[in-house]
């Protein structure tokens, strides 16, 4: 089944505009997180998320392997929060980024529910000076336009309003 | 009166956009400034700013006290430049910015003529390293989406070109 | 002849999205690339971008000298990527900006076939601490402007998904 990507900055409201995608579909839903809680910032925001979502979501969690949760999730509409942190754990772990981002495209193909998948745009400011952080926005950049170019629909998300990159609103 | 968020990036030609905006109705014109003058380097760019503007512009200063600002413009259509700076002010000097936020909203609703905002998008680069700059980049992001909720149009700026994110050109 | 700006991010799918332009129009094509090769990482930057072009393509150096790289590739479609290596490499060589823009915008004007140029958006994250890179954020942000002003068609991509700002698409 087709799926959709929302693109956005830090705090642009990609997340709450994914959410209102996935409950156009009858609930339950399934929220696919795959942020690993590394230190107190990162709970917090974890949390801060959670409580803002209700009962009708059930939540899996696959810092790593995403395409078994999108497996799991079956026959539910399913969130993915977020593809950047995904691919942090994937390139902080020294795993093969490649492989991973075809079994997620498998995945993918194989759903028989709506998906909407989040991701970070990164690559809009000055270049950074870490070498580390110059191939991490390599990455996510090429990560971006794969998951985009197969997407059927794109929406580019600042402070809060959508813009269709791609497909329909 | 329904205000006017216009949302860009750095030397994106978001304020000359925002002035176009403001030209549209008679003069004379407030300029509200936020910018506190901390440095030459920032010395020089408002000095910029107030050169590119002409005699129709009466400037007000308003580092942390907005609300105030827009009061005291009463019936000229006026211009914020910029949000973002106001943040700033009141983050380094430990304001209470959800009370400000809400000032400023209910001095918004109170306004009896147009009115235009100028803020940053500063979310779509990498992640900083330094905590502070995180803060605030999250900041910046819930104040903009809040804003952008409650205007009638939103631009974004790109090369000094206008995306209409939300109401008219 | 007019000419046409494409901006987007770091690995948003620019050139890509350039090349297909310039690939409406009959080859042989010029390639005018500004890159300059200080380091290993540059130089598979730039070994990566030919290899995905053909042997259509006659490609131009002109690190500096864009003016006369544009009138070298005469009435060939020429594509300039990218403005934004351009300018750091006339800042780190202390060369006049302001004249080589000028220079530029002449030979465009000159031009009797199709140019598309290339450039960064570089003005979408946190201020950066470092003031040199505030500079080159600042510089590279005006001339994009500048151009977009004078461009028939700008685009902005992101996730290899084009906007138009301006013209067609």
């Amino acid at each position: 089944m087709p799926f959709t990507l929302v693109l956005g900055g830090a705090r642009s409201g990609k997340s709450r505009h994914a959410e209102a995608l996935i409950a156009r579909h009858p609930a339950p839903w399934a929220y696919v997180a795959t942020a690993e809680a590394w230190d107190d910032e990162m709970r917090d925001r974890i949390a801060a998320h959670q409580a803002r979502r209700g009962a009708d979501w059930r939540t899996l969690h696959a810092p790593l392997d995403l395409a078994a949760a999108l497996g799991a999730a079956e026959a539910r509409p399913a969130l993915v929060d977020c593809l950047t942190l995904w691919l942090t754990n994937l390139m902080l772990g020294g795993h093969d980024v490649v492989a991973a981002t075809a079994a997620l495209e498998a995945a993918l193909d194989a759903r028989a529910a709506p998906t909407v998948l989040v991701a970070n745009e990164v690559g809009l400011g000055i270049v950074p000076e870490n070498a580390l952080a110059r191939r991490f926005r390599d990455a996510a950049g090429v990560l971006n336009q794969r998951l985009a170019a197969r997407a059927a629909t794109v929406h580019f998300i600042a402070a809060g309003l959508p813009l269709v990159l791609k497909g329909e609103s």
